[in-house]
């Protein structure tokens, strides 16, 4: 009966398959073009990810909507609970002696902070970066937090390490820093480094590497490191391990 | 006279879907768990190219088809050929003043070198390693070029570079990896350096750091690295810059 119905189905729909191409190919070539943007995009993703791509401004054309449903869906969530659960899970592992001198770097936006609010509106990375606005909502100080983040932060201050907050940030912004970090949950933080005057006109690759190297001369040795940036992790006094959160938005050399 | 036929067929496919709606189940099911598994693997190779991941001895088990899937269709020749053009256009952008002291290293294994014949018949990394076998299929000699990487590798010679073949395998395989190499169209290189019997017990992270310096320390200056495991490019003496080849079958610490 089943078979029958079907067969009766199949005649009943080869007529339209035949009689009108272009209404098969309207319905089936979209569904194509996404397959394919999303097989190009995600290699592009996974080229940031791998720092293989040179400094780039933006998020490609043709990558927008990409980028744009993978930052608000289900895929950045996905990513960052991943790197969440691998840092946790290697944060227990270290065995700490009591004294107090292990210490972890975290980067601050994209890294415990989200500035997705302010990207939202301005194209996901799409757009280039303007750094005037970016600053207005930066003193807003209503990033919030990213919930996976705030709970890998606050294991590894419960596990004893010393928390080093090293941002891109300028010391200016160390008020409003510091109270939105408090209103998003993070506390207690051993040291928050910003960029000082002398500092402006490095890389954040030059400039995180120095801070670093003051840490361990400060008699601290950094085993874990958390950041958006290959520029937060890479560089000099490198950690024993970094954790590269996913952030497909914008590139800092 | 085409919403006539939609409407007609829409008044014949509508009884199905209310008389069997088990049918329409079994129907979707499938597609919707391939959608979660390819977004959850997804996310694991991202983590896997971004060296997230603490070392793994095997692909996930709920992802052995999805790195089947990408091995063997345009996933993986996609991202090759991505890295590929990265390497060439930085390699391009690098100034050579003729003195023949600017280094290229390149690992050889899924670098320059492909092992997937063997890795096809082996579950693509889904199988614990077993490194009798994989030695009889190294003395064999038969691993093909990967296409991309013998036009950067020639790119990168005809530029000038001093070409450093870096590998992990060991001494006692020389003979048959030049001849592999010469077969599948590589040649002309600087140096080839295996592992030689003092290497053995060494992360590889280890052995090819020290051996890094040691180019260094003849005068050579290290401005490209290209390699599939993070274990070929961090560690001391680190290439200016990088290149990750993809791999998600297996990891070498």
């Amino acid at each position: 009966m089943i078979l029958l119905k079907q067969l009766l189905l199949l005649s009943f729909v080869l007529p339209f398959a035949y009689a009108e191409p272009p209404l098969i190919v309207q319905i089936n070539q979209p569904q194509l073009d996404k397959v394919d943007a999303e097989a190009h995009c995600t290699s592009w993703r996974v080229a940031v990810e791998a720092n293989n791509l040179s400094p780039w401004k933006t998020v490609p054309e043709e990558c927008r909507d990409y980028v744009r449903e993978y930052m608000s869906g289900r895929g950045y969530l996905h990513d960052l609970q991943r790197v969440a659960d691998e840092t946790v899970s290697y944060a227990r592992s270290v065995e700490l002696n009591g004294d107090g001198k292990l210490a972890w770097v975290f980067d601050v936006d994209e890294t415990l902070l989200s500035n997705l609010p302010y990207y939202t509106q301005h194209g996901y990375g799409s757009e280039i970066f303007d750094g005037g606005k970016f600053d207005e909502w930066v003193e807003m100080g209503m990033a919030p937090a990213i919930e996976s983040s705030l709970k890998v932060y606050e294991e590894v201050l419960n596990l004893g390490f010393k928390v080093i907050l090293l941002t891109g940030r300028s010391e200016r912004y160390r008020g409003v820093t510091v109270e939105n970090l408090f209103q998003s949950g993070f506390r207690d933080w051993g040291m928050l480094i910003l960029r000082s005057s002398e500092d402006h006109g490095k890389t954040a690759m030059m400039y995180k590497s120095e801070k670093r190297i003051e840490v361990e001369q400060e008699g601290y040795e950094i085993v874990g490191n958390s950041g958006d940036q290959w520029s937060d992790l890479l560089g000099s006094s490198m950690s024993k391990r970094s954790f590269k959160l996913p952030n497909p938005m914008y590139y800092i050399p």
